[in-house]
C-alpha cells in the first residue's frame, strides 16, 4: 500500500507546470530529515563537471532534470510498473560540489553517498560529469566490486589527459578498476563509437576483461541480443549502471558535451533499460547532461524519462528481490 | 484540367521565402468569398489553445503552419499525387477564437465548420490544441458518428481534469463518444505511449471497442502491419484523420506541448498517412504543433509535410470515390 | 537578529546553479506547514496565464523566476538593505490553477491569499498574467479599497474583449474599481506606450481619477520627479505594487506576451523600485514574464531583481513602519 | 470618414496571433486588384538580398515584419495619429525578386514601383537589404531628385566592393548621387559609426555636400537638436526617408547583417521618425532586418513598429498637406 | 611514418575548445606557401552561396565546419583508419567569393581548384551551397567526365530557375552533364525525396542515364543493397562524391536551406560514405550546411564527421590504390 | 609605413564572412614564429574557465571572439586611429590550458606571458574567466607592482570561496594585492552593483586603498567625471586594464555566467575605453565572455568591438608614448 507521504504530486491536482520542481515531484527529504528513514531509494543531484575536459555545462544538469521531471507521471506506460507504489522514493537534494576543487568535491560526494547507504537507500544519481561515477562508486563498492552495465559513446578508460592529469570525466572507469571498484569481467561498455585519439582505453579493456560493445554491433544486432549478453556478463551479482547521456544519439540528445553522431535512438534509449528488469541494481546515475547546450530542453526531458525507467528497474529490484 | 484560380504560387516564379503566407500558397478565399462554392478542399486554421493543460503554444500552430507551407511544392514525390489538379483547394482562413471563453470557442468553430460543410468543402484543419477536434467533429458528425484514426501518443479520452473540467485538450474524444460523433469500434488511436497517471483512459476505450495501438506494438509489428489492422477497423465508413504531432518522437517534432519520448521517425509519420490512400475520409486535423516550442521550425514544417500528405489522400477521395 | 531557518542558502556554501530552486532560495513553508505562523513576508506563486489575449506563456513564470532568484544574494547593493535579518521570508509554493477555468482559477487564487493574509504575512506574488492583480486584490482589499503604483506599458483598464469577455489580462484593473478594490485617485499607471486600439482605457481613466504616467512623459520629466508625483498621489494610505514586466523595454525583458518598444532600460527599472521606500506597501507583484519567449532566461533574472528590490522595500515597510 | 474596407483587423475581433499575415493587417490588393486605385499608401515587401556582401538573410524581412506587425494596434500612442482613419492603406505584396540575377531584380523593382507611383500610390518599404532603396528611388526619382533623411550605421557611399562589383548594399547611394536620384546637399545620414575601411566614403559625401551626423555627435546633441538640423536640410522639398535597421543599437535590434555597437535605443528610434512629422515625405523603406539573426523577434517588431510611426507621418503628410 | 608537421593537434595536449580552428585542426597551408607540394588531400572553404534560390546561408559553412571539426580526433572509430599518418593532409584555406557575382566566384572557384589539382592534391570541399559544384567539378574534369555519387534529397537537376536563370543551386547537375563535366552513365543520385515542382528533374535524369534512387528505395532496400548498385554504377573510373547535408533528416541536420522530412538517420549517413571504401574517389565535397539555421551547431558537426569519413576514404584511396 | 605582412585581411578582398578566423583578421604568429620579434602587439587567448564559480563557458570565449573579431575594419570610427599602421600586430594564439588543474593552468598561462614578455610584446588577453588576469598579472608586475582600471559589476577581492578555496574568479584581485602584483592605491574599479553576500570585498578595498566606484555613482556622475577620476587614481604609471564583460548591462552582453542588471549601455562600454587615450597602459584584458549563454553571439562582438578599443589605446601608448 503506498505511502501517501511519498507519492509524487498529481498533473491533474497541480499543472505540471507548477510548483518547486523536486525530481518526480516527489517530497524532499534531506540527509537530516527524521523521515530519511523511510526512504528506500533516493534521487540526488551532484551538480557537478570540474573533471570535463572539453565542453563544460552539466553542473546545470540536476536542475535541468528536475526541471523536466515534473513533466513524468506515475505510471510507466510500457511496462505497467507503478514504482511509487512499491518503494518509497524522495528527492535527496544535491551534494555541495566546490568547483574549484576536484579531491575536495570527490570526497564530498563519497561522503554524502555513504551517508545514503548507512540509512539503507538506494541511490539513483542525477550528474554532473562523468567523473561523479568515481567517487558514487568508491561509496557503492566500499564492501566489494560491483559489476556495470555502462551506456555510453565513449570508454572513459583513458589513464589520464594533459600531460598525467589522472581525474576527468574521461578516466573514472580506469581508477575504478584500479582502485578495486569494479569487477571487470562483470562490466560490459555499450555504444561505444566516434573517433578516437587511440586504441589505448579499448587495450586496457581487453586486457582486464570489460566487455566493448561498439555502436556498429549494437545496430547489426539489435537490442535484444545485445542485452541479452550484457545481462549475462553482469549476471546474479551486484550492479551499478551508469548511463552517460551521449549514448543516445546527438539528434535526440544534443545537450552534452561531447556528442558522437550514429548513436541509438530514443525508443532504444529507453528499450535498453527496460532489459535491465531483474537485474540485481544497487545504484545507477544518468551523466553529461548539459543544459547550456540543451536549446528547448529535449535533452533533460530525454534525460529524466530514462531516469523513470531506471527508477522503476531499482524499484522492482527492491520489492521484488525474488524474481531478480 | 486544373483551375488556374485554385492553383498554388510556384516557387519558379515567387521564391518561395516571398509572398504573404497562404495554406500552401493557395487563394485565400474567406467564407463570404464569392468562389467559396467553387472550392472542395478548405484548409481552415483553428489558433487556439485554451483547452491546454499543460505547456500553452497551439494557438500559433496556424500561422507558422502556413509559414513553412511555402516550402511545399505541387507534386507528392512519393505517390505522384498533383492534388491540385485534381480538386480546387483554398485557404478559408482561420476561426476566430475568443481565447478567453472555451465554450464561447467551441460553438464558434462548430458554427463555422457547419458553413464550410454546408457549402460542400471537405476540412483539413490545422490548430490548435486537441480540444479543437471536438468542436469539428460536432459539424463532421452532425448527420452520424464516424469513424476515426486517431495518430497520437495519449488516448486523450480522460473523463476530466483539476477535479472536474470537461472541455480539456485531454479530453475530447471521450465527450465524442458521450455525444454519439464517434462509432467506437470504427475508431483507432497508434502511438500511443509514455508515462500515465493511471489506466482510466483504456479502459474507458476498451469499455466501448476502441482499439489502442501502443508505441511497442507499433515498433514491433511495423508500419505496414499496423496500418492493414487500422484500415481494416475503419472500414469503408466516412472515417475522420486526427493527427496530434505528439505522435511523432520529439527529436522530429520538439515543438509541442506535451511531447513523449519513444516515437516514431519522420518517415514513419509519412508513411502511415499515405497508407490511408483509398479510405474514405471526409475531414482531417493536424494538432498541437506549438511554435514558441519548436526553435528552427521544424515542427511546423513536418506538421505541414504531414498536412500535404493529407490533402493527397483528401484528394483522391474525392476526384477517385470508387478507388475507395 | 536574524531567524536561522528562514534565511537563504549562500552561495559560498552550496554553489547558485545547485540545489532545489526556491524563491530567492529561501525555506519552502506551504499553508499547512507549522512554522507558517512565523513567516512575515510570503513569496508565492501563481502559474496560470488563462487570461492572456495575445501570446500565451506566463504560467510558467514562476518556475522560471525561482530559478533565477537563485542568482540573487543577501543584501542589497544599492540600498545596503539585508531583508532576511529584518523579516522572516518564506516560499509558501504556487497556487494550484484550473488553466481550464477562468472563474475557478480565481477564486482559488482569492483563497490562497486570504489564508495567507490571515497568518498575518505580507504577500509578494510571482505571476502568472495581469489577470492574477484580480483575485490577489480581491484578498488585499477584502477589508476596504487600497492604492496601487502600477508599472506598465498598459493600462489594463479595457471594458472587454472579443464582444464582452470581462476577465482578460487586460481588464483587471477595470474590475477593481468597479469592485471597489481600488481607490482610483490614489492610483498611478507609469510607463504606459505602444500602438492603441482606441482611447476607452484613458478616458476611463480620467473618468474615475486614476492618473496615467505615459512613456513620452516619463522620458522627459526622469525617474526622481515621475516617483515623487506618484509617492504623493499614495500617499500613506496602504497601496498595492503591482509590476508588469513590459513596463521595461523588450530589449532587457523580451519574455513578455505583449511587449511594446521604447520603454525604460534595466537601470530605471530597479530606481523606480528603490524610490517606493518608505510607503505603506502592504502587498506587490511581478507578472507577464513569459519563460517560452525569454529565449536566454534575462527576463526572468531582471524579474526577480526587481522582485528582490520589492522584497525590500517591504521588508523595510514592516521592520520600521515609522520611517513611512 | 474611414472606409471600412481599407481598415485593419481589430484584435478585439479576431486575436492578434490569428489571420494570415498581411502588412498591419490591412487588405491585400495585388496590383491587378481593380481597388487598387482607392489605395494611398501601399505597403511593399522587396524579400531581396543578393547585394549583401556580408551575412545574408534580408530576403526574409517582408513576411517576418508582416508577422510581427499584426502586434500593431490601429492609433499611434506618442502622437495619437489613427493613420488608418485618414488615409486608404493596404498591402501591395512582395515584389518578385530573382535571388540568383542581380540586375533582373533590379529591373523587376523599379518597374513595380512605377506601376504603384503612377496609380498615385504613396509606397512604404519593407526591405530587403539596402540595395533595395536604389532601384526604388529610380522609380521615386524618374521625375527629378530628392532629398533624403537616412538613419544607419553606415554611408552606404563605397564605390565598390571585391575588386569592382558597383552593386552591392555598400553603395547604394553613390550610384544613387550618380546617377542624379538624390540632390546631395538635400541628403543627411545620422548615426554613421563602427569601425571603417577607410574614409574614401565619407570623403565622398564630404565632395558631393552629403551631410554626415557620426553617433558620437548624435549622443552629445540629442535627438531634438539633431532632428531639427536633419529637417533644415532637406527642407520643403520631396523627401525619402531610408531607415537601415542597423541605426539601431543591436541589443535591441540583433537581426542584422552588420550591425555596429554605440547606437541610439528603441525610444529614440521612434523620436527621430516623430520628427519628421510635417515634412514632404514622397517614400520611405526600413531595410536589412535579417530574421535568421533574430532569435526571439525582437527586431521585426521594432521594425514594424518604426513602420507605423513612418506610416503615420506619411499618412500626415498625404491627408493634411498644408501643414507641412 | 606519418609527417609530424601534417598531423592535427592531439585533444590531450590542446583541449578541443582551444585554439584558431582549422579544419580537423591540421596545419593551415595556402597556396602559396612552401610547404604546398607535400600536400596530398587539401581541405578547401567555399564560402558562397549566391545560387540560393531559397533560405540563404552556406556562405557561413566552412567556418561552421572548420569549428566543429576541431572536434574530431585522428583515428576512426568504425573503419580504424588513422589518414594522417598514411598521407598528408592540410587546410589550404577558403577560396575568396564575390558574393555579389556569380560568374565572377565560379571562375575565382575554378581558378583555385586548378592550381590546387596542378600541385598533385586531392580536394575535399567545404560549401557553400550546391552550386559550388559546378566551378569545381570544370577544374576536376578538365581531361575527362568523371563518375559521381551523390547523395541528396534534390537532383539538382532543373534547367532554369525565375524565367531562364541558368545558375542557381539547383542547376549544377544538369550544366555539368551539359557541359561534359560528368559521364551520365557512371551518376548515381541517392536519396532524392521530397515534394516536387513537377517531373522534369527526373526526366532529364532518365533521358541522359542517371540513375536515381528515391527514399522509398533508399529505406526498402537498406545502405548495404543501395550501395552495392551505387558502386557498380560508379565502377573503378574516377569518381567525385557529392554530398549535400540534405540528404539527412532534418532532426539530424536542421542546418539547410531547403530541407525535406522523411530521410536517413544520422548512422545511416556514415554508413553511406563507409561503403565508399575502394572506390576510386578523386575528389568530393559538403554542400549546403547553412550555420543561421543550425541552432547548436548539430549539423555542422554531423557534416564534419562525415567530412572526416570521407576523408578516411580519399586517404585510403590515395595510399593503397591497388586495393581499389 | 605599414609593414603588409601585418595587416588584417580587408573584407573587400574576402568577405568577412570567410577565412579562418584570427583575432581581428591578422597573421598567427606562434611563440616558435621567426617572426615574433617584429610584434608589438600580441593578442592572445585563454579558454580557461576552472575558476568560475557560477555558470562556467568562458573556455570558449577566445575562438567566439576570433568570430566575431573578423567583423572589425582596419580604422576606429570614432577616434580615427588606424592601429595596424602605428604597430605590428599579430594573434599569438591561444595558452593551452589543463581545465582539471587549477595550479597548473596558471603556471602554463605566467609562463606563457613570461615570454610573450621576453619579446618585448605588449599582451591584449582575451580570457577565459577573471582568474586569469591573476596568472598574466604575475608576468606583467615581475618587475614591480602596477596599476590598474577595473571595469567590472563585481570586485573580485573576495578571500576565498566554498570553505577556503583561494583561486576562483571572485579572488583573483585579493590575491594579486597579497602578492604584491597591484598598487592598490592606483586601482580604481568602475561599475560594482548587483546584490552581495556581504562587504567583506568592499571593506578591504578600503582598507588598501582601492577605489570602488558603484553603478549608482557612474550613473549619477557620467562617464567623463567617471573616468577622469580613474586616470587621475593610475595617474601616468604603468597601468593594466581589466575588463570584465559584465560591466556592461546584460541587454548588451547576455554571454557571461554572473550577469548583473542596471549596468552600462553599449555606448558607454565604448566611451571608458577611449577615455584610456595616453595613460600608460602595458597591458590589458576582456574576460567572462560566455559564449554558451550569448544566444546570437551579441557579446562576442561587443567583447571584440571593446578588444578593439583597447588595442587603439595600445597602439597610441606604444607609438606616441609622448604624447601620454
Amino acid at each position: 500500500m503506498p505511502n501517501p507521504f511519498f507519492q509524487p504530486v498529481s498533473g491533474f491536482e497541480l499543472p505540471r507546470f507548477a510548483g518547486i520542481p523536486t525530481f518526480m515531484r516527489l517530497p524532499h527529504v534531506p540527509l537530516d530529515d527524521p523521515r530519511l528513514a523511510e526512504v528506500e531509494i533516493g534521487l540526488i543531484g551532484v551538480p557537478w563537471d570540474s573533471g570535463t575536459t572539453n565542453r563544460p555545462g552539466p553542473r546545470h544538469g540536476p536542475r535541468a532534470l528536475r526541471d523536466a521531471s515534473t513533466m513524468i507521471r506515475a505510471e510507466n506506460g510500457a511496462t505497467g510498473v507503478r514504482p511509487y507504489e512499491m518503494v518509497n522514493c524522495a528527492d535527496l537534494g544535491d551534494v555541495a560540489p566546490n568547483p574549484a576543487d576536484i579531491a575536495d568535491t570527490m570526497d564530498r560526494i563519497t561522503s554524502f553517498y555513504c551517508k545514503v547507504l548507512d540509512a539503507g537507500i538506494m541511490p539513483l544519481t542525477a550528474g554532473g560529469d562523468h567523473l561523479t561515477s568515481l567517487p558514487v562508486l568508491r561509496a557503492i563498492a566500499a564492501e566489494g566490486p560491483v559489476g556495470m552495465v555502462h551506456f555510453d559513446s565513449h570508454t572513459d578508460l583513458y589513464h589520464s589527459y594533459f600531460g598525467g592529469t589522472m581525474y576527468t570525466h574521461g578516466t573514472p572507469f580506469r581508477r575504478a578498476v584500479e582502485e578495486g571498484l569494479l569487477e571487470p569481467e562483470r562490466v560490459v561498455q555499450i555504444g561505444i563509437r566516434g573517433t578516437a585519439y587511440d586504441s589505448e582505453d579499448r587495450d586496457f579493456a581487453t586486457s582486464v576483461g570489460i566487455r566493448v560493445i561498439p555502436i556498429e554491433e549494437f545496430h547489426a544486432r539489435g537490442v535484444d541480443q545485445v542485452m541479452a549478453e550484457a545481462r549475462e556478463i553482469v549476471g546474479d551479482g551486484p550492479t551499478y549502471v551508469s548511463y552517460d547521456i551521449d549514448f543516445i544519439d546527438p539528434a535526440f540528445a544534443p545537450g552534452t558535451g561531447t556528442p558522437e553522431v550514429g548513436g541509438p535512438n530514443s525508443y532504444q534509449a529507453l528499450q535498453v533499460v527496460r532489459a535491465l528488469r531483474g537485474l540485481n541494481v544497487v545504484a545507477a546515475d544518468m551523466v553529461e547532461v548539459s543544459p547550456p547546450f540543451d536549446l528547448g530542453g529535449a535533452t533533460s526531458y530525454l534525460g529524466t524519462s530514462v531516469m523513470f525507467e531506471l527508477l522503476c528497474v531499482m524499484a522492482e529490484a527492491i520489492s521484488d528481490p525474488m524474481k531478480r
